[in-house]
């Protein structure tokens, strides 16, 4: 397992942590100010200052992007709908690619209007089928641009609004059902998940699946924390150790399955860390990153 | 599948969801006056009017008890206080025993200190050593008082504070470890499962695992209905109908595996339920019973 106490060289920062500190030019001259060497951002704050100015700030300060957020969101109540969803992950596929993204990160959706507080339909089963059909017409895209696509399990109480895709083990059931050959690409699989600790860290089948993944299917590793309380079922993740999840032990369980990227640092807290000075919080991460993942 | 359209025979209430209406004689009265046939008590609930008097509402009333909350919370820091569960539990089972109920439901537990708000610890291993232990040493008692043990799996999102047992799946592998012969007592099956569609509804493999339990594993059936969109993660409920849980469905899985019991109504609502006239619950409970069970 490596050494992540003396340098924070594998962290990354998913620039949804730093929603508090403005728009994405100031954070990324924040990250780059602290010596951060990966980010992942999100397409909207990507949009609100230019794709291509986005680019030109990642390689001035020779970021890495060990991510891109998001695509997915793939059922919808008619062909019409279906076929926007397409529309727009390959819109996103694009974005990754210009950005040179080590994957494209998808949050697969669920009940159509869910998202929005108005579930149209309770149709679990046909949100599933939509997701399958819209991973797998996405793939194709991606396979052609060099972006490989990670199914982030997202935890179960998102199932209504977010996603259906609840568990790796569904995840994985889902990556062998559309790739079952494990097809490659320029930055090896073309398809696999995206671990995030907040959403998995409970599941008692974790271990086993992890290694069931290996080190094909694991593109990403996300981490913050479960506080006990929680609060909000979206916005009040814990920071790295202020929580009860064994970041470290899954870590491990990562890296034995061959895992060698960024520990990415994907925090949504409205209450706490997004009130906070910018410098505090990217320090707190840094040394939590060494201490407690 | 039986047909809950004409008469709500089949329905039971968990008087969780009259807490808005006082004290549990107050309740019980409220059940009797609207026909219902079958409660749900909680202890507590029992111990502030105490358990004779209980008893004697139940029989005036000919009431029968689904079931009887709750058992568990097992995992301790140190072998007094895993002692200490133990004594709680037998105590429960002799209240289920002199109430006649048809099981008693384990909510497990999970790390010590957190349903205070003050987790002592993060190993989610040890909590469920303490778990399958603590299980297999009630089980000798409560078979001997002829009690019927239902462990509830609790959504992920309790994974911290309530229970480390979180899928049907992971509550029936439990169920085989320390059951493998599937014992009977005088109410059938010694062990099971009690499955609160609250808690599963979102796991692709529930159908499957439902099928599995089997009628023999399958003790208990409660039913309310996850809201979009969640305001809270323990009491924002919602009655069966309002959310986007395919109740039905999942009724028709459980009577396909054999289950033959009631329909118990389950719902912890702070803001809304527990606010209205017990009158009004019950006849809405009564009409979902109906319309959406």
């Amino acid at each position: 397992m490596r050494d992540f106490s003396a340098d924070h060289r594998w962290l990354s920062i998913n620039t949804a942590t730093l929603r508090g500190a403005g728009p994405l030019d100031t954070a990324i001259d924040a990250c780059a100010r602290h010596g951060i060497r990966a980010i992942s951002p999100w397409r909207d704050q990507v949009a609100a200052i230019g794709l291509e100015r986005t680019k030109g700030l990642v390689q001035r300060h020779g970021l890495a992007l060990s991510g891109y957020c998001r695509g997915g969101m793939f059922p919808a109540m008619d062909a019409a709908g279906r076929r926007a969803a397409l529309d727009d992950n390959r819109r996103a596929v694009d974005e990754a690619a210009t950005l040179d993204a080590a994957c494209l990160v998808l949050v697969v959706g669920s009940l159509p209007g869910a998202l929005a507080g108005a579930p149209q339909t309770k149709d679990l089963f046909a949100a599933r089928r939509d997701v399958h059909d819209g991973i797998a017409a996405t793939l194709e895209y991606a396979g052609s641009a060099g972006v490989p696509l990670a199914i982030e399990p997202l935890h179960p109480m998102y199932a209504a609004d977010r996603a259906c895709v609840n568990t790796l083990e569904q995840a994985l059931d889902l990556c062998d059902a559309i790739d079952p050959g494990r097809r490659a690409g320029p930055k090896g699989a073309a398809l696999g998940v995206a671990v995030d600790v907040y959403h998995v860290w409970w599941d008692p089948k974790l271990e086993a699946q992890i290694a069931r993944a290996g080190k094909d299917r694991l593109l990403a590793f996300h981490v913050c924390d479960w506080l006990v309380p929680t609060c909000d079922l979206l916005n009040d993740r814990g920071m790295m150790g202020d929580g009860v999840i064994e970041i470290a032990r899954i870590r491990g369980w990562i890296e034995a399955a061959g895992f060698a990227g960024h520990s990415e640092v994907e925090i949504f807290s409205t209450e706490d860390w997004w009130k906070r000075p910018v410098d505090e919080v990217l320090a707190t991460c840094i040394e939590r990153h060494r201490s407690a993942v």
